[in-house]
């Protein structure tokens, strides 16, 4: 069993840039930007192909495949489907985004099927992971109405049922393979006010579990760095508005070495 | 029947911090990132749900609803319908935004079609207006041919027609309940060199008519908010490039003490 | 047979300003923000209407139209039919942009079909336009495994086949009418990290070639414009996240005069 520890951070953020993985990406539209300028800061490429006429032909070459349910429709449903069946197969990673599932039925359902498909990795708030796990139902809108503390059980509880792992965004970060948990600290409030942060941390996920090939660990990485970047662009920035670009600066400015100064409460 | 001064926008300003109201978004996809980071400078809680499968049952929960067709297809269209009546059953304040409206036949049946659901509030340029009111062809694309004041009787005729407001946008932007009519001067041009401004002005005018449930004060706080905060970042952009980050940062600083500085002319 | 020098970019450049072209475009959903705020700044008008309902409507009463595959779904496909063939009935400029073809059979099949219905402009990178004409299979993603020069042959013949001009992105930019080839050198790196330049660049190829009458002119006019304002913006920004709203700053400033400077080649 591999360490997750701030040296192994490190690792992590070399084997990204040296290995530049294709992060295919099942989105949604609001937040499509700033997720492939977040991959493309940090030296992944991205490639966003949502159609069932390509979906699963794409997600089995790509190095990684993201689904987030956004704004999901029947059409890009059944790309989703498809895509976490061929990254399955091919033996791919893939990170599922339960975006405000538990709050409605038909995204809910989907989320429900995608997981029995056992996602590498579930990203999401307190209350869409709860929603995942039938253990709640969900919050408003995106936002969440639950503590990650109050999730932790239900966490591990999900990462064993998927055998995967499942982080759970917060204030703190919680992330668990079912064994293991580790808590990633920092960040700043101007993550919660920029829109598609937390869904391009989907996408960073999948990109450092591809690179790592360890999805414990490609997981707390992803974590780490958008919450260093987002204290450096705090410091940077006047307000929300011109945090976004500073935080891509910062993304795309630490290394390895910066990684080594994260956050990381290992329990 | 309230006042509509600039003592008035002090306390609007401050219902919007203090209810952060949930804004369901049926937008079109070039806009939706602009509109959800607006919505989330001013202290409201964006949500972009447009298929048919989930929009009818959003609308019914969420504090105001914004229908734009700006890139309007037949699936959305769908959901634009379910979403207007749900809201519309709810008592939920919404907004029509008639991207376009006037010049392609399938958006300007759409239109005429949510009009008569009587949306609380119309906001488009006088071109949109002139056209969705049955009294012009509309505009060149989305930009708009004909002046506010021009439109200014057929906006007060067809709010008394929906029961509701109507605001037409541009260099001096005219709101009118069909009996009184409010004038927001001030604002910048780079505001017509940012893609997505006025339909995030939309949005931001479902925020504000939600928080103060008065259509004709949030609507009119709404656009004195656009404005102000767009003289702010013109003073501190460079072009429209740095216009749009500055634009962001000044929706969020700005407090209901900056609104009393609004340029309002009652009529 | 028009002279293409940086003195005639200088014209080019004030016809753009003079005419604002409205450039309707089919586009993907990750790049609609970025070009429509790049036609913004250089002084063109953007629409993007999508739909079979409405694109065939809108293209025949554009200035120049843009097809790009990037997200492409069977809908947009309609659209993007409907829309060619306004364009060439119309006699209206239009340029297909055949993003990750070669590598996805779907939009393969599509960009085969596009090109035999001629259109004015092909842009893409090395990777695509060699696929586009039967001679490679693709890149990675949307990123190309081929360079530009190898593709020079190929780009010509492509353009005695469609009777338009080619363009093929790299670090030095091909523009080719099949008879006399242009190279457009200059640009910066960060170009490559924000996602939709390129995009962006199909859009204003429209835009310069519906100012000018001139495709081959119009065309190395957008990408000497492009390639200039990134200069301009590299040595401003601090990364990649702060180049793009200094890129549509520069975008705006560069006049004729600036064009002058672009590091043109004629063979």
């Amino acid at each position: 069993m591999s360490r997750v520890d701030v040296s192994s951070l490190r690792t992590a953020r070399e084997a990204l840039r040296d290995t530049a993985p294709l992060v295919h990406c099942l989105t949604n539209t609001v937040v499509q930007t700033i997720t492939a300028n977040a991959l493309l800061a940090v030296g992944a490429a991205p490639a966003m192909v949502d159609d069932p006429a390509e979906a699963g032909e794409f997600a089995a070459v790509a190095s990684a495949v993201l689904v987030n349910v956004g704004t999901v429709s029947s059409r890009t449903a059944d790309a989703m489907r498809l895509a976490a069946r061929a990254a399955g197969e091919a033996g791919t990673p893939w990170v599922l985004d339960p975006v405000a599932v538990g709050g409605l039925a038909f995204r809910t359902a989907l989320a429900a099927e995608l997981v029995e498909l056992r996602p590498t990795v579930v990203r999401g708030n307190a209350s869409e992971v709860l929603a995942l796990a039938g253990a709640g139902s969900g919050g408003r809108g995106v936002d969440s109405t639950a503590d990650p503390d109050d999730a932790v059980e239900v966490a591990a509880s999900l990462a064993r049922r998927t055998g995967g792992v499942v982080a759970v965004s917060g204030p703190v970060d919680v992330v668990t393979d079912g064994e293991r948990t580790v808590r990633v600290g920092g960040g700043s409030v101007l993550l919660t006010r920029t829109t598609g942060a937390g869904c391009a941390l989907g996408a960073l996920t999948a990109a450092y579990v591809a690179a790592t090939g360890d999805p414990l660990l490609g997981t707390v990485a992803a974590h780490a760095h958008v919450a260093l970047a987002a204290e450096v662009a705090a410091d940077l920035a006047d307000g929300p508005g011109t945090f976004a670009p500073q935080w891509l600066d910062a993304l795309d400015a630490l290394d390895g070495e910066a990684l080594t100064r994260a956050d990381l409460r290992t329990a």
